[in-house]
């Protein structure tokens, strides 16, 4: 049994952790940490898990913590793991970070997008961002992985392909993104009410967002150039789930008989290339929207691609449950990925609907 | 392996049984019944599906499937499995039931509430009603099980101890019921769109509502004596969940001192005597309120009281996920406690939140 | 023009009188007080108002507000009016209060069902308790107003004929009631976010919510005798809205021939005495329930009533807006009263679908 | 007195005007068209009408209604108005039509988009589009109005004042557009169900919607030269509401000292010129993303626009009711125009929040 323990488990992303977890036949959960809620019951603060987690909350205590289990997951806010990690964990442990802190390689980028100095930059190197599909070897390997953002996950799954194969223009490229409310966090915010999200779609973050750079990176390592692109993320009225709509100019193709624009036929076989053989990722068939609500509740991304001949621009598209791929799922994949267990374990359920 | 037929997986709460049979590790789904979709590729009904099912929709040939099944789900209008149900289908597979038509033991009372002719009388006396915690024994020997309605699987279980242990006046018994829109399933009917349900609370079938004579036949065995209840139900702008709030007055107990009522410890103890040892039935702790999220996506109910010693009433609570305790998960618990399963087998999964 | 002071304008009861009185043709609101958001532009803390609403949040100070305005509108926590009226204010302004603090005649009940001590007992007796339809002529020259609860309004007016015609039970009265997230108001609490309350719905306040004994007291009088109740309050997940499900038993009649129940006619008749002519209050056609969405941000009540002959009970419902008839519109409407204003004036919007 | 009639009364679109014509001082509706429930009470399929609107439902004759009114409203499925449409029609009253049958002034893109034969394009040349801030003057002097789409109306608005003054490329605009679901309709579909609608979100006609020629004419008339664009809808969770997020590159500028680009001083002022006195478009103040519930139930449209330095990009904003400004509200404030009421008539209620 792998023995795991969460560090940030009352948040949202960790308590899907402690679901997911509960449901994997190899992992056994040895530490519940919540820093709000220190030594109460985890079934008094999730009543889901009444009667099936009896344990107690603890601190963040990460050295203490590296002692009695072999994976450590940290959803907590950006900075805490680089404030307390060091080579004794690491040696001793795996590390899952869910929080931004090892995302972005250059340091620089990631201080001026998050308004902090980074704490521990030294293990910047050896973590390996863990997108499953994109960096799997890697991870396999890891002793740090830094789990991607929701928004990062999806979008980049959804532009990889056609990037990768130089189909579309990589300056053009436009990301408007939907999300659950979920991913804002369990914070008592005035403004994560009930009453004010419902009836109600509003962009935020628009030209800074803090998954703007990380997107950027993703994509650049996948263009094979420095990539620039346009991101704004829209919260929804609804609990779970993160939509990606995006828009790329396609790149005009040289042939014997002058220039032309990538068909569907050539759009749909880049993506058929990339994600054939991935159990995670679905490519739809052709004309279907991804839908959130077809993925809700499982670790599945839903990719489907449409060329405007009108515009020679193709519309990108992917869904999936930010709490589960787009957060806590991957987590749990990952350390599939470097425990030897099989990749889907523990994340094989269907999706729930309605 | 159990093969399994289902007839109307199409619906909401076919489609649960997908979900949650897909799920169980001893079932094989053979048949995916469905009048409406017949010939269409399952998946592209249930799009959460895609790459979880490659099965086309078939007919509603019970004879046929008799052949090629070891039990039926039939999750149908009301009236179909009676007129079609014979002692060859019978003698064949198990059938679990679930819609009405072998629900209510009195057939004049299933004729009056159901406003139709029953069909096939002959099995109402062998069918045995599925309510496990309470048929347990008898269910596990049944060739035909009728399934209980939503709202009397969670009223029964509500209000069951006391009635069984004689605290409660069984003529003062009024249960104010909530229920998400799945409960009205996929018609295509104007009052159940989007704009008619969100954004609104009502209550329906005010003292007519269907499942009145069976949760009556149900509280009447517990009571010993016959019972009349009311009952109004509400339609809630959410997917999934029940919640009951049960009203009675407490009995005057016959002490040495005088008459006086009983306590909350009283009233608890009755819970704890007959749902101790009971999985799929949680007691919550005092003064916790039952909520339909904390059991969503599962198999849970979970039940709580609290007496009112101004008015000598007791409020008795309970929560569920319609379409799994309230349908489909009962369903398979009913199926495993026929073909001597784990009862909790595909069932096991913790509840969704949020 | 009346001039009005709003305190407390910034919570959801509070800026819906700041939106009915934008509407209401002989108000000019003259201080928008807000503790919260003092020296900030009232539009950019409520942004429907922007153009519409230039000025700034001011304090809560009613000594400095008495000189300026002609009536005062308290839309504040419990106490807090209590705790800083006198004789000085009243003698120059009149107030409605949309809190508690003066409701309740019995000042210990006040006191134990609050927590509190009543900082200003003396004008208790003067106060007017201002549901409109009951109360109209003693409002009409009131000085200080209490303005009643959001339940104890829809649950009064859906039971008051019967219990003024004496043709239920009062020992029996039951009032299950669910309402919007508004009525949780505008507090940054970790129980009201949005994932929180959406997809669930749970009973809170189980025998023991503070309008329990303003409901009483109100039936108390209809009856003409002391009434105890069973009140269970519901959270719903939508914005708007309650709905009020009463049950009581009805009471045998004496006739020549033996004891016989009222009968459907007879009760819609006493419904039909007390409203037939009041504006707000719309008595509906038999068979059709009261539904939340029908009066949404209007100050209608929309009542009816259903005989069970099988119980002898009767199922009284009430649907309202919260907002409105529950809080800033039937305080406009006190406000017309006391000022001889058409009682309708600003209320006369039509109920908004969907 | 206006005496005006409604044909397709019974829609979203429908209810909405009879709710905004209730509220308009010189308005009387005499004729309540709908086919679906003719001879039905309108109060009956509306219930917040009840006490408010005492008529019956009426067919669709126009010819009859032409006697009766003096303006007719079409709130009819495509094509309708322009096969009943006549010469004697449009001399007796004017007309405001809510559907798309006359706003496209090539007949030929019509039929393409709209799958459908035009029955009387010898009306489509006088028709006015009826976008009150652009067109204004026109309006007030037509028979006929082409009520503008909803979509259209707020893309056209956000994007206008930056085609006009030629501070964007018009080769690069991309519209994400977001919707309520009233925008769907209140026909019985299974795709509108509360419980497919619910926790979702999804794009839809993705390159194809019907509403995106009637934006390219709009926008080719402000831009001076044709433009095709990328418009992409999405379903939203809720009942009203559409919000518009676009995207286009900004135009270099030629200045003494070699190209730059449009500053956000630049771009702000451009939408200050023509928005500066326009009661109904609010352009928001610098930071601030329109919200769909802040222009809930009202005649707004809320814009704002931020320029992005990184990507020499412009993000566009607008959020209005789609049943309001992008339907019933914009065509009495067309009605207003023609008739020479105040502009503002009938449309002066605030945003109702929350």
């Amino acid at each position: 049994m792998i023995r795991a323990g969460i560090i940030g488990s009352t948040g949202y992303a960790g308590g899907e952790l402690v679901r997911l977890l509960l449901g994997h036949k190899n992992v056994e959960i040895k530490w519940y940490g919540s820093k709000s809620y220190i030594d109460q019951k985890y079934a008094d603060v999730y009543r889901n898990m009444f009667r099936l987690v009896e344990d107690v909350c603890k601190d963040d205590d990460l050295q203490k913590l590296a002692e009695e289990v072999d994976v450590i997951f940290t959803a907590t806010p950006q900075g805490f793991l680089a404030s307390v990690l060091d080579e004794r964990i690491l040696s001793r442990v795996k590390v899952v970070d869910l929080s931004a802190d090892y995302r972005i390689k250059d340091v620089s980028v990631y201080e001026k997008w998050y308004g902090m100095t980074h704490q521990s930059p030294q293990f910047i190197g050896e973590a390996v961002y863990g997108l499953c599909e994109v960096n799997r070897d890697r991870i396999r390997t890891a002793r740090l992985v830094a789990n991607p953002g929701c928004y990062p996950t999806c979008s980049t799954l959804a532009i990889y392909p056609l990037l990768k194969e130089g189909l579309i223009d990589p300056t053009t490229i436009i990301i408007d993104a939907k999300s659950g409310t979920s991913g804002a966090g369990r914070g008592a915010k005035a403004a994560n009410l009930f009453c004010e999200v419902n009836e109600n779609i509003k962009a935020y973050g628009v030209t800074n967002h803090r998954h703007t750079p990380e997107i950027e990176e993703q994509l650049s390592y996948a263009a094979g150039e420095p990539v620039l692109i346009s991101f704004t993320p829209h919260l929804v009225p609804m609990n779970r789930g993160i939509l990606i709509t995006a828009y790329a100019s396609l790149k005009a193709q040289q042939g014997s008989d002058g220039s032309s624009f990538p068909t569907e036929e050539q759009v749909r076989a880049a993506y058929e290339k990339y994600y054939r053989d991935e159990y995670f990722v679905r490519f739809l068939e052709s004309g279907v929207c991804p839908e959130t609500r077809w993925v809700e509740d499982s670790n599945f991304v839903d990719v489907n691609v449409k060329v405007d001949p009108r515009t020679h621009r193709v519309i990108m598209m992917g869904a999936m449950d930010n709490l589960v791929k787009g957060a806590a799922g991957q987590a749990v994949q990952n350390m599939n990925l470097m425990f030897g267990e099989a990749e889907e374990e523990g994340l094989r359920t269907a999706p729930v609907f309605p």
